[in-house]
């Protein structure tokens, strides 16, 4: 047996999010399905990060364990020619059986990008949030520094996080613009359910003026999910890298 | 009667093209129908540029005439909450009854978009054509040069074209890279049908190195379609921006 590591980009405005669920098509489920049918063994991937409905990727990491002797990686591009077009193995290894991608320790990146102007473009639609109002870009800048370090991130957790801490370590989270788009990079230990979402919808609040540039240390000293913004749409949402630092020391 | 112009973008994969026609639908169509249903009367639109199936745009220009009293500027929001999401107004106005899109005189400009990569990215296929070829940019750039200026482009014609001349002028045909995306920009007074898309499939030869990079006064001389190279695929295309120089004065 081996375990062999997928590296998986997928536009996920047509799916129910990564993980395999009974209410529609998952990023897993049809990853899963095109092995099956191509391994001719029954394959099922485990996925480091469940992205939510509507979210995308570029860098989601997902194992597999499998009899069959392909070299690690051509599995990516024998795969590729079994998937839709919205889902595209980016890499492809063999890595040692004890590897897991949820229980190693990780350094994740997201994106969440905001089209600001005055008309929505449809080319980008499905990974630019559209915001109308003119965001205080500065203010965002300075808001989302604030949110770099070890904190307790109770305040921007979906309440039904089930997660045993609300620790965590931000390494950075920026705010950049350019032409008429703004991009908010975090990069992190790890991330809260709804975490990322929860922070770009502060930052959004924060841009239009209607919370305090200064707000953070308070609305993470409340622990209370109601001190922070509103979850910011899925569909500005992009998973752009996962990185396993002992895996690759 | 009033005439209002409006400014169109669309996601062009969804779409058999801007035009009317019977195999499918079309931009123009869902636009007409969307804008009599609005405003109670029959409103046909005359678009500047007929994109092909699958090409994108984020300024194309098409205008219709009204009895209604909106203010011009206005078209573009109401039509916009009527519209799917793959194609959205970027701006209307009131023009002149005698402004026709397609017989003023305009400045097009069209990118062309390559991923040049191992692997596509889901994430952008509907307006990246994906090359796996590691293209050769400053091959690409000196030939692009060659095309600037006026000549007649008859090579550069899908045979369909119909048009009574084949000379046109280019005022600019640029290549850019930046990361793994090169860009091929070209700018002129009017383009043969398919040139954009012949043009950057002759810089795509070109990139692979199997034409010449020197080759393009002679594919220009031969006035022949068999000399330059193959019809780039419609993802890759995006129509930019549509001036008319003599009505912005």
């Amino acid at each position: 047996m081996r375990r062999i590591l997928l590296t998986i980009a997928y536009d996920g405005s047509a799916y129910c999010g990564f993980q395999v669920q009974n209410n529609g098509i998952t990023v897993q489920e049809v990853v899963n399905r095109a092995l099956s049918e191509w391994l001719g063994e029954e394959v099922k991937i485990i996925g480091a990060s469940r992205t939510d409905a509507g979210v995308s990727a570029r860098g989601n990491v997902a194992v597999f364990d499998t009899e069959t002797k392909i070299p690690g990686e051509k599995y990516a591009f024998g795969l590729n020619t079994r998937l839709p077009e919205d889902i595209r193995i980016q890499g492809s290894m063999e890595v040692p059986m004890e590897f897991h991608p949820r229980f190693s320790k990780t350094v994740k990146t997201y994106k969440y990008r905001i089209l600001n102007r005055t008309f929505p473009d449809p080319i980008v639609r499905n990974n630019h949030y559209f915001c109308y109002f003119k965001l205080d870009v500065e203010a965002m800048k300075e808001a989302a520094s604030a949110l770099i370090g070890e904190h307790d991130f109770a305040s921007f957790a979906a309440p039904s996080h089930e997660s045993s801490t609300t620790i965590r370590t931000i390494y950075d989270c920026s705010v950049e613009k350019e032409g008429d788009v703004i991009t908010i990079t975090v990069t992190g230990n790890g991330f809260l359910y709804n975490m990322v979402r929860i922070i770009a919808g502060t930052l959004l609040e924060i841009g239009k003026g209607n919370m305090e540039k200064n707000c953070i240390p308070a609305v993470l000293d409340a622990k209370d999910r109601e001190a922070a913004g509103p979850t910011a749409p899925a569909c500005g949402l992009t998973l752009e890298q996962i990185k396993y630092p002992k895996w690759e020391e």
